[in-house]
């Protein structure tokens, strides 16, 4: 069989290729765990930089409009020792004696570096890139068989030292109007683990904050309460979290945003209020959508302020074939 | 004899100290290798944050008029193997075999990590801090003797796992009026190692740019064209560098900028004019003065399309107690 | 289809799949890259320990008779910046401030810790594990197809965290019996790149040494003088090696030795003769036969003093999952 | 004033420093916070080894003798995810995918490496290099004050790369005779933390178990009990533990032994009885001494065993500058 170059292959396609039938890459609906095919994307079949070629010069012009007072609310939490980490993740930083160099000259330089060990774009908060969520769509063990967004298999991106595609450096910085959604806020109270936040739950506080519309190219962040659980009580933070779900997702998707972000580590509600679900609004935005998941934000000062729409303002760290990146998105008004 | 808390000594102190003529922090002109105290800092004994304490709403106001066309330029590089490293400095990025999880669930979700490790503030395009770089003003081997911004001493900021003082999180979001001096294109060609960018060049420049000042609060961005030798001729890059000098530095400083960039590794002429200094240009700026420096820029399509004046927006990753940062900062016009 | 626990396929096993024919784990001969099938091992289908399984008390108390006079030779090398690291390998020590804690109590206890970060079982003197080879012997990206020592697939053996089969941890300590072939004094001249060691090189140097035979469960080693290269002209350490080929690895495996080991980065002779086989010594002694290979080893010592035939020692340091070892094995006459 | 190349200054010297009345290194007695000075070694003044020295042939024909039956123990922990960790250390070791290499050649070979993070010599089953103590005997924050064995100073040590002086590198392999003394099995029971092990001790479980003396050179290992904790209660395991005293640790000085060993992190009791002391059997045994001392070992089989008396084997791993090693040592009957 001539394979194509993305070497291609699903449950659907192994049948047919047992009867012969198929020489080239299947692009007809296939099922998979996660419903209908979902690549090629909207942006082609060779995109890697999704949802975030909604951003636009019209796009940040629109976000421009909302900066009025000038000031600056850094949104990201400052990695350090003691924070929650997710499985075996790891973050650690460490200085190299002090000062690590020196004195040079005359005039005495000395300078200090640090060293930093870690899975860094998924400690802390942290920015999902493409590459981190796929489906197995196939048998387990088979790198053709786990397909991520747009379709790449697990088989094209694999390397040891760097996804080979839906890499961080990948996705366009974005620029763009920021919604924060207070949903602690519109229901007086911190939401508890495996709370799903329900599109009237959304509809509530669009209407209470005074927020219009979701517009495609938006970001659009989840004011849970969970957050306030940031280094207080890790494990209780950690054994499982609030948030949007399918309905919820799939709106999103509709309304085209670009990005959603959060107050908690996934995001999504966790666990699912179907047990046999694991990380479907993950699936439905990153993997079929292109769509980018900031987690572990702070919306204190924001909420504080009562500021609920801003430009947002993020700028991925392009390590090149990360499926994360670390840094802090900033809201101006 | 009472110390202080922060406990500071210096050659000058401990003569008088012998004397016993000396109970209180000296807050007295006493000169150091890099000439005279440069501490207290113009915000305070106790301030961090240095020259980006010059972003006010208002500068964010005066940066988004310079947003016309919402078209956005990333200056960063990105991280990988084979870019240039200083010294023994590392950088390493591996995945956690493909899919490092999963398959979780009915939908079958994989995902994928990355692990990082190196000297992350100070490889690729860095951004060096505050805790970066410091003067010996005493004896090697004293770490009360290091002095760093606002005078801290090594010792003060002395920790295995981070810097207690002058933390890279302790710096304010830029968003800011940003100015790119092409001196490449005023010369019509690539400068050379060890040639320094004189204060007639910038005149020069900006002239020919048509920048008409530049502001308190600005970044100040220097084309030199060394950056077209990286990843092309590391070795040629790493040898020395085209850069400003003293002369520069303290016009920056008079014109109180929160910033400066380069398509260099040191932003300064290296090696210096004056073969017996080192690093002037960064105690200048960074240790006296608190102004930040934007290392390994690349320029290539703000000139391509002749973009001189923008909107610069930098978010630091709030890595704690860390030297400097990663990360890509952005022009927008 | 019923699967075995170890879910095994093969390029023949699918061949026979797609007939619906085969209903249990083939244990047949079957053809793969490397020629017929080489599990199960000797020490059942379950083993992972390999030829360290020839470290019996016996071959321990026959080591022992060699020790005559007391002197210990150390074989490794010290692991440091600067020597030679293939591809994208890394290695780095750096030291947490000095000292990384204290003073403590009255007595005011001090401490210093380090910080290492690299491919600690494949850099400088390294021990290959028998997770380290494999042979691919389906079609790439199907982790069944990979197929290590004793027949274990890269799907049973994967984790992000460490080889689930195979690792460093599963190899018992090495006492035995040590010859080392220095095939350079026989040839009177360090060997060149390409050149491989022949089965009457091999004889030749016995001869000469009087070394009588090769045993069960011995540590061989090969000196070359290529390794007098190391840290003097890395490029050209790097860019091949002289060593054994088939010929001396077949009759290795015959001799049933436990473990072989040399002054060069890959023991076989690199590039190999034939131009189209790659690592073929390390497929038939590691993959298919369980013979542990030690890199990079220094015998300027045991040379000059003429020791040929010695107790030789090596305990792996078992880090959980790894594919190799750090460490520095020593001889005993 | 001539300072030496080793630059030596102490409380006592500052004090004849003011007075102009000191050209060279002091050698004369003086008190530090740990009594009296302990330099310079036993053997001489640049001695980086310490009591690996007393390696002698000797030594080994020694222990030779005590290998009766052939049979070796594995005295090393694995290093793995969940053993516990001291403060903030860490330990983490990744596949870089798997495979991380190939398939090269018609063979189709493939291979897999691992990237460890983590200070690894003190981690786990850990042995305590000559760097990794010392005694602050000036001011905090003065890197002459720090001492450390043999007198060197931190100034004289400090590297950001590696110690400078007494790396883990410059230690003797050990092949001596291993005595293990189950003070457990002696008293019936698992000792409490805080609970110390007493000459009379000693004494008691040497008469119990027939061990006649303990002699020059030799390795004493103490079994606690406390180890039957690791990974079952790391959180108790952690809290403190049973060990030797000053007045064991003073008595083992008097015998010369070469190294100590035990089940717990720190070999020593903590808290101390003297609740104002911290770590002064690390200072007594390594600093002053040059004796090694080698943490978290496993016993279990050789108590089984009734095994009390063997060549004791262990080479530390190489890493140039390191404070400590990984490792496990073997016990040979």
């Amino acid at each position: 069989m001539m394979q194509t170059t993305r070497g291609r292959l699903s449950i659907v396609v192994v049948g047919v290729l047992l009867l012969g039938l198929c020489g080239t890459r299947a692009r007809a609906q296939m099922m998979t765990p996660s419903g209908s095919q979902w690549w090629p994307s909207p942006w082609g079949a060779t995109d890697e930089a999704g949802a975030s070629n909604r951003m636009t010069p019209e796009k940040v012009l629109e976000a421009v409009k909302l900066i009025q007072t000038g000031k600056v609310y850094r949104l990201g939490r400052v990695y350090e020792h003691g924070m929650p980490l997710r499985g075996q993740r790891n973050y650690k930083l460490t200085l190299p004696t002090v000062p690590t160099g020196g004195p040079f000259g005359e005039n005495k330089l000395v300078f200090n570096d640090e060293m930093v060990c870690g899975e860094l774009g998924q400690v802390g908060t942290q920015f999902d890139g493409l590459g981190h969520i796929g489906v197995l769509v196939g048998k387990e063990g088979d790198l053709n068989a786990a397909r991520f967004y747009n379709g790449f298999t697990a088989a094209e991106m694999t390397s040891p030292y760097g996804l080979k595609k839906l890499g961080i450096e990948k996705v366009k910085p974005f620029f763009t109007r920021g919604v924060l959604l207070d949903i602690a806020g519109y229901k007086g109270r911190m939401l508890e683990k495996g709370e799903e936040i329900t599109a009237a739950d959304v509809q509530g506080a669009m209407s209470k904050q005074g927020v219009g519309d979701i517009r495609p190219g938006d970001a659009v962040l989840f004011n849970t309460g969970w957050g306030s659980l940031w280094m207080k009580d890790n494990a209780r933070f950690d054994s499982g979290t609030p948030g949007i779900g399918l309905e919820v997702a799939k709106w999103l998707v509709e309304k085209q945003v670009a990005y959603v972000g959060s107050d908690t580590w996934p995001t999504e509600v966790n666990p699912n209020p179907n047990p046999n679900l694991r990380g479907v609004v993950h699936i439905e935005l990153i993997t079929k959508s292109g769509i980018f998941n900031h987690e572990n934000l702070d919306f204190t000062e924001l909420i504080r302020d009562q500021v609920y729409e801003f430009a947002y303002i993020f700028v991925p760290v392009p390590l090149k074939g990360a499926t994360g990146s670390p840094g802090s998105p900033i809201a101006v008004r």
